[in-house]
């Protein structure tokens, strides 16, 4: 049986060698409710009590990876196949990951925190003040160490079978886009866009690739609630304004992050309005540059600040955001950040554009008197340069009427 | 406008002025993938750049609670009126936070760390070293101390609505028992059981209490993969054994938690044989044991004691896990736990039982040959005592065999 989990354990363990750490210690506890976001990637499952992940580096005296878990969890954890061992205890955790780890003597334990990057930061502080209680009077509690760039490497570093499967979910999404269009007509509520997506969604299967209550995200002029808002009642899709809906799925684990915007023409009205047309050519012109800026080795802002500098050169206002994410078991899935240098996104913006990272290229303007106009793709970073994932829209669309 | 998530900040204001705590601060980021288990019960909506949500206690200088979000996530934090101020900052919550602190300069500030309670442990390790950063050369980041009191005491006191939400759920779940009763015949694959259970969640509009992979768990013979395991596609409902569920529903945000069980009879067998019959009663006696230790101001180990010491003196071995867990928002609701005072229960054994507590009571047992026999109930604590809030198994039924 060889999985994803078994694909990226691999490339952990040559992750681990690479930047000279010892082995790598995923900590959780009662994940059914949350919990660290690196475990779908490298174990599929949920657990439930305490239970620790010892991936060791390649070439470890440690011969393979090794699961610590509640009883209960430990039939799971053996019938993945992941592990080369799998312990179960039943009272407490502490002996048995004790001698584990004396039993190959790391000198570095990476750990799941980091301050700027959610999806390598699965760690809660108790676990962390647990885990070192744990290691009380053991030379390991001082071998902790941050597993932040290891996370964003083995997350980043999408395989062949993950771009497949994000391909797959934005397919999907196309199919829901042009289902949406032959439905959505003026006067139908933001709130009701949302439930036809809903149950597009569930018709096919697949789940909302962030809570439900805010995807998609759907606007309709603007009076509609920016940002992350939640779909109005009250607003419905609105001649001489603009139809804007961001939504993304999650089909087999992988996601998609896609916007779309058409225009709604009132009575008689037979072309795009020219403000609405000039907003969206300065729009993906915007995208474009961005896409352009998408080589291996480049800072994320660079990317960002070419569809910046491009938008504001066509007369528009900076957008309060970042321009581009990485996309993978989450819409937002940590590592890089294409957007600028600001406090809130840490060191994010100053990591390196890698081959096989999946990421959106998304901005937009609010046209006046119109409402949002936002658009976001989706590319892959290949070594020769980016390559788009999602079918490009190219024009904004008169929305039908009838 | 009044929510359940109104109640629950009135609520924690209260009891912050009870613990003499001056503030709560959850502080948050990208929620929609995790986060903060307090989030739902206090605000109902995800938040994606760094939050600090500020509760003040009781007669605080600070007139209310303040959100400080990212301008994208404002309007949503506005609109749902539970916020005296909401602060939208673009480039980095820093200068906002320690503005805002100042203000009402709070003695100690609660955040949401703790070792043993996990829905008390919503802050990360990296957005506590981030908090940390925030608030430095300032009076504030001494200040920081564990809201898990809090938590427990908000999360565990639920309302009459909260109390309604989740006997819905319950209500729910006895439907879909009797349903699964009706359609479950000999042969039917454990799979094919939890795709039924699925189904039967989708056409309700309802989801897992839990995550969806092992909701419900499924068993059906001693060769069942045990624990938290995963329906198996081979194996199936069998004549002259047991087949057992546990699942859960969540209907409004608030969840079930039950397990039940039947006899699959061999052709010919019109009655439930010995060993199953005393199987059972010594389940029942035991979770009746743990019912009526469930008195306010007991230890929650003394709930799991009365069971356990039932079931062995019944001549069963113990089982391997808590009598008893708090149910809420979600399956597993934090607080007290119902269990042994085994290391990996931490110190929520030792919590007391309080009124407005929801709880599972249960356990089971592995019968020879037969596979596992499981029952859980769920009950509430009322001043005057426990009152069962689930429709009570009191025998193990026949499953109809065609």
């Amino acid at each position: 049986m060889s999985t994803i989990q078994h694909e990226k354990i691999a490339l952990a363990r040559r992750v681990l060698a690479e930047l000279d750490l010892d082995c790598w210690l995923i900590f959780v506890r009662e994940t059914g409710d949350g919990g660290d976001p690196v475990l779908p990637l490298i174990f599929g499952h949920d657990l439930t009590w305490q239970s620790a992940l010892i991936i060791p580096r390649e070439g470890s005296r440690l011969a393979g990876p090794v699961a610590i878990v509640g009883s209960h969890d430990g039939p799971l954890a053996r019938s993945t196949g992941l592990f080369a061992e799998t312990v179960g205890y039943v009272e407490g955790i502490r002996a048995p990951l004790r001698e584990t780890l004396a039993r190959f003597d790391p000198r570095s334990i990476a750990v799941n925190w980091s301050t700027d990057d959610v999806k390598a930061d699965g760690l809660s502080h108790g676990m962390y003040l647990l885990l070192r209680d744990h290691l009380a009077d053991t030379p390991y509690q001082a071998r902790l160490t941050s597993a932040a760039d290891l996370v964003r490497l083995v997350r980043g570093r999408k395989s062949p079978a993950e771009v497949a499967a994000i391909e797959r979910s934005i397919a999907i999404t196309h199919e829901m886009f042009a289902e949406l269009e032959a439905w959505a007509r003026p006067g139908r509520s933001e709130r009701s866009v949302w439930e036809f997506m809903q149950e597009s969604m569930r018709r096919r299967l697949v789940v909302p690739a962030w809570s439900s209550a805010g995807c998609p995200i759907v606007t309709t002029s603007p009076r509609s609630m920016g940002g992350h808002g939640v779909p109005s009642a009250d607003l419905a899709i609105e001649p001489g304004c603009i139809f804007h809906i961001d939504v993304g799925v999650r089909n087999d684990g992988y996601c998609s992050d896609l916007q779309r915007s058409w225009y709604v023409p009132r009575a008689g009205e037979h072309r795009v309005p020219d403000d609405v047309a000039a907003a969206f050519t300065a729009v993906r012109a915007s995208v474009d540059a961005a896409f352009a800026a998408l080589r291996v080795g480049v800072e994320g802002w660079r990317v960002d600040e070419a569809a910046r500098t491009t938008l504001v050169r066509h007369g528009w206002p900076e957008y309060d955001h970042a321009a581009g994410h990485e996309v993978g078991r989450a819409a937002h899935d940590g590592g890089i950040v294409l957007g600028p240098r600001w406090e809130r996104y840490g060191r994010t913006p100053y990591r390196l554009v890698e081959p096989g990272h999946v990421v959106t290229l998304e901005l937009g303007v609010d046209v006046p008197g119109r409402g949002y106009l936002g658009l976001e793709e989706m590319a892959l970073v290949e070594p020769s340069g980016p390559r788009w994932l999602s079918r490009q829209q190219t024009s904004i669309g008169l929305l039908p009427t009838a």
